[in-house]
């Protein structure tokens, strides 16, 4: 065993329980030959918000619920998060659990690999990013980027391949209000072919409201949200899809969660479910 | 024992339990001479939402939510809406509880005051009001609707008084944009004047919003809140406080509970917790 960080965080068996049900399987089971399982995972507020404003960190949630996220990133062959988030943040995206790779643990067993969705290749990362020194220590991998550019910048693509990242380029389209759309079906088929069995998706907000949309909700098999007892106010980061509509214009609701269960957890609760169809 | 109608509710002793600590004391005991025991309670969607639309009374907890819902009614002495439910819902406002005064129980024992928040009079309810038809079969009582007319329609008054309600008049001040604002100290001063030793205060989410808002928020004694796992999507009616910044022009949060307790309840949870201050 390698020397264990002082960052390590413990995340107790008896809580690990729980969320057993609700993870990718143990047994290297398949869940599908061409898409990854996929985990839809977030801390938020009593008023749905992630973050107090736009780019700005927002402690929500107590300590517990951080070694249970990065319990959960144990769990995955990888993590997904939109630039946004990167750019808020300067994340180091990986997993702090004691016996990971880098934590106790040999190689790097247990770090999952960071996916961020830069469609028009804006995070102009140095060699100083968190996520990327972390990999320099050997404690996280490199991430891979997944951006709408074909040509994406020389510098950025140059540092990303050095750590072992890259770039992933696939057709991001670009409304005219500068919103950006993909398929998700696509992203995650290319992340199953890049040997990813499983996924979580961790936020920012624009990326959980575009996959919670109809279209394309089908594809989430977990949904694990740690609800904190508190009211940020109007204006924070919330997580509400668009609206959906039934054939006769009315309003219905979006999606509703089946085989739900609630885990208190300090002050916070756990819900874990899964999408109905 | 009078017959019990075919629309009362049960709601099991063990599922009472886990709310006592949450409610009214039951010996009688009186938290300030001048002020109700002041309970918020409503049910949510994990976007906050109340209401899909505002005006459409939206379903969102199973059973057992709207039994409880009628329990904690049957626990305060008075339960406080805002106009805009009451033209949207025509509810009933009384409490089905078996047991209770027109629910096998002896006269009104047990039904509380319906309080409606009306600061323009805008409510031109008649006798074929849900409200007041269940004051004539013996199953509820009638309103007292609060206003900021000083002469309240003639017509609706006398209704009003024939049942044994009434309008109480207080200072309410309406905004430029048309928003009405009192001060929520002198409303519950008044309920408890008239005898009103608890307040249960159930929506909608402008009457919510502003007793969360800071200047009144510390009025709050008990705070019970459902989350039925559905998002209603994107411009639902929702419980979500005006920001609140610190002395630098920071947006900081609004309001945080402590002595929290999450009771999973069927597929919904129920949180139950103080204000923070």
């Amino acid at each position: 065993m390698s020397q264990i960080p002082s960052d390590a965080l413990d995340f107790p068996d008896s809580d690990r329980k729980f969320l057993e049900p609700h993870l990718p399987p143990r047994n290297g089971e398949i869940k599908s030959p061409n898409l990854p399982f996929t985990t839809v995972t977030f801390a938020m507020s009593l008023d749905a918000s992630l973050a107090i404003s736009p780019g700005v960190r927002t402690v929500l949630s107590g300590p517990q619920s951080k070694a249970m996220t990065h319990y959960l990133r144990s769990r995955h062959d990888a993590i997904l998060i939109g630039v946004g988030t990167a750019l808020a943040d300067d994340p180091g995206l990986n997993c702090r659990i004691e016996g990971v790779g880098g934590y106790g643990g040999e190689s790097l067993q247990g770090q999952p690999r960071p996916i961020i969705i830069d469609p028009s290749a804006r995070w102009e990362f140095t060699e100083e990013a968190k996520i990327l020194k972390l990999v320099n220590e050997g404690r996280g991998r490199a991430p891979y980027i997944v951006t709408g550019k074909h040509s994406p910048p020389v510098k950025q693509k140059e540092i990303l391949e050095e750590h072992g990242g890259k770039y992933l380029t696939m057709d991001i389209t670009t409304t005219e209000a500068g919103a950006h759309r993909f398929d998700w079906t696509v992203l995650l088929e290319r992340l199953k072919k890049e040997g990813l069995n499983s996924v979580m998706i961790e936020g920012g907000a624009v990326i959980i409201n575009s996959l919670l949309d109809p279209s394309s909700q089908a594809l989430i098999d977990s949904v694990i949200i740690t609800i904190a007892p508190t009211w940020l106010g109007r204006g924070g980061v919330v997580v509400s899809p668009e609206r959906r509509y039934d054939s006769g214009g009315n309003s219905i609701p979006v999606s509703r969660l089946s085989d739900v269960k609630w885990y208190p957890f300090g002050e916070d609760v756990v819900l874990c479910g899964k999408i109905k169809h």
